[in-house]
């Protein structure tokens, strides 16, 4: 049996999702300051280990078993030329992915993450969304539980990327839906393209808006998303349900997650911003959902490769954490 | 036979190091544009990857042998409650570093990295160098000598980290020497003095100053150093001559850096900064020797512990460089 099967039921599971353990989280703060360092020493890291003990509930968790999935789509809108290289490269780079040989795959190696790949209909692009919605309440719920069903349950921490030629576009729509603003505001070059290129993108996402006005974040994600975006919200809702903490990466995913976070206040807080992108709106967006990223190294690839190389902050934060000594056992003074 | 017996000597080995292989480096860069990603998209991973890759003379590199050195030494000023903590927290740290409970030893083992710990002399500390020079020309070769010496020439990438309490008053000497303007815009909390404190150890800077005006940068690094700087800028001109790219860490190192750069333009090219710390200065130290932090995460604690967590960073540059398909290889379309 689905864990859904309307958007409607999908907004009740976002409504009943469960927080942090927050005796865990306590007992992790207690932890902290015990720890042979100054206070505050490790800065943001200490926050994070912190963050991924209440989630975990664990006072000295580990992190053994990351995973990354890649979702793909096909995009209606990749027709009207927005993106810098053809449709045919989002089934090309599935291929990539399965044999190892795209960025994320050595991402995923570095820090070792089990990476999966899920195409979503390729053949079937959605439906042009400066036409109407880009897809039905069936394809949205089945984009979504894919999603849901391809996280594993015994992973302790979540990577979700995208590949779509088009979907910078879906998701610059997505995110002026959400919060209002010019379409040129939230558009940007994607995957490289050039200036009388970014206009016409930019007038594709208002003809989008257009078609598709006054819908509440579920909605919007149906009629301007894509089945990568949805199967990303899937995954990150079951991430939620099992208490798995999720590293977000870029532009595309973060308008995903807004989506989450619009719909239901809080539906982001097991989810930290991995880097903040080249994208020019991403910035602007991980302020919408009060997300300070972790990284900024101007990527702009999506796949889930900023996130992925964050896995290495959060790696790094939780060993500190749980296997640094105590002034009293290694007999440090205190200042 | 040392490598060097004076400062003049060490001086001079500055200026024959070896630069980049250009060759390998163009070849690295032909590379990269070849890669399945639409142009610039990993962004300073590609630039990071590039320049690794000129540095050990290899198209394609791979990191496998990172090598995280901690250095410890005593400092007279100590004495002059510079510090948050007692003197004594120095040798108590070296303990903890070898049976494995600081937060470097986390860090270098989630990344895979060889540690090595060496204390310098922490039965006598430095000179107070509000009297005076902090160290002899024998004392500072000699640390020089031992930094020199702690690289593993099998190494492929480095970290050097330092413990000293009162070594971040030495730090902002040797920077306001380096590069003037007031005691005070060089002297931050350290590990967490008070506003009394700081007011007093920014006083400290300002008579070790002026009780070692007008020196030469490796002057300085004696006059006003310590014995754990001085194996660091050992470390790192080491590590230059054996074309070793290194992560520069916080503060302390920094400074020690800074001195190389004083003393020989292009010293550091060999090296990137794995982040900026929440020291007050270290931003600005940063500006004066070119450097771009990859990581900012509020770090203040020294051992090496941000520019270990940044191993990461360049080891994700560096997979993602040699591993990843080429368009033609994986039969993606070019954009």
């Amino acid at each position: 049996m689905s864990a859904f099967a309307s958007l409607n039921e999908f907004r009740n599971i976002l409504a009943a999702m469960p927080g942090p353990d927050d005796v865990a989280q306590a007992a992790a703060e207690a932890r902290n300051g015990q720890l042979t360092k100054p206070p505050r020493a490790l800065g943001r890291l200490e926050d994070l280990a912190i963050w991924y003990a209440g989630w975990r509930g664990q006072e000295r968790p580990e992190i053994r078993s990351p995973q990354v999935i890649v979702f793909a789509g096909n995009h209606g809108v990749a027709a009207r030329g927005v993106s810098a290289f053809p449709a045919e490269v989002t089934v090309q780079m599935v291929a990539n992915f399965q044999t190892g040989g795209a960025a994320i795959n050595q991402l995923a190696n570095t820090f070792g993450a089990r990476m999966d790949v899920h195409a979503l209909d390729l053949e079937n692009p959605t439906a042009d969304f400066t036409k109407g919605p880009a897809m039905s309440e069936a394809e949205v719920v089945t984009a979504l539980l894919t999603g849901w069903n391809a996280v594993d349950e015994h992973t302790d921490l979540l990577v979700t990327g995208e590949m779509g030629i088009g979907n910078t576009t879906a998701a610059a729509a997505i995110s002026a839906a959400l919060f209002g603003g010019a379409a040129k505001d939230w558009t940007g070059r994607g995957t490289g393209v050039d200036d009388a290129a970014l206009e016409a993108k930019a007038q594709v996402v208002a003809d989008g808006l257009a078609a598709n006005a006054d819908r509440d974040p579920l909605e919007v994600l149906r009629c301007l998303g894509g089945r990568e975006l949805a199967a990303m919200a899937g995954a990150i809702a079951r991430a939620r349900s099992l208490r798995i903490p999720v590293i977000l990466d870029g532009f595309i995913c973060s308008a995903t997650a807004a989506v989450l976070a619009c719909a239901q206040p809080g539906a982001l807080d097991h989810c930290v911003a991995g880097h903040v992108s080249a994208e020019a709106a991403h910035a602007e967006l991980l302020r919408r959902i009060s997300k300070e990223p972790l990284l900024s190294l101007n990527m702009r690839l999506g796949e889930g490769s900023g996130a992925a190389l964050a896995i290495g902050v959060l790696k790094g934060a939780v060993a500190c954490h749980s296997g640094m000594a105590t002034f009293e056992s290694a007999g440090v003074s205190e200042g």
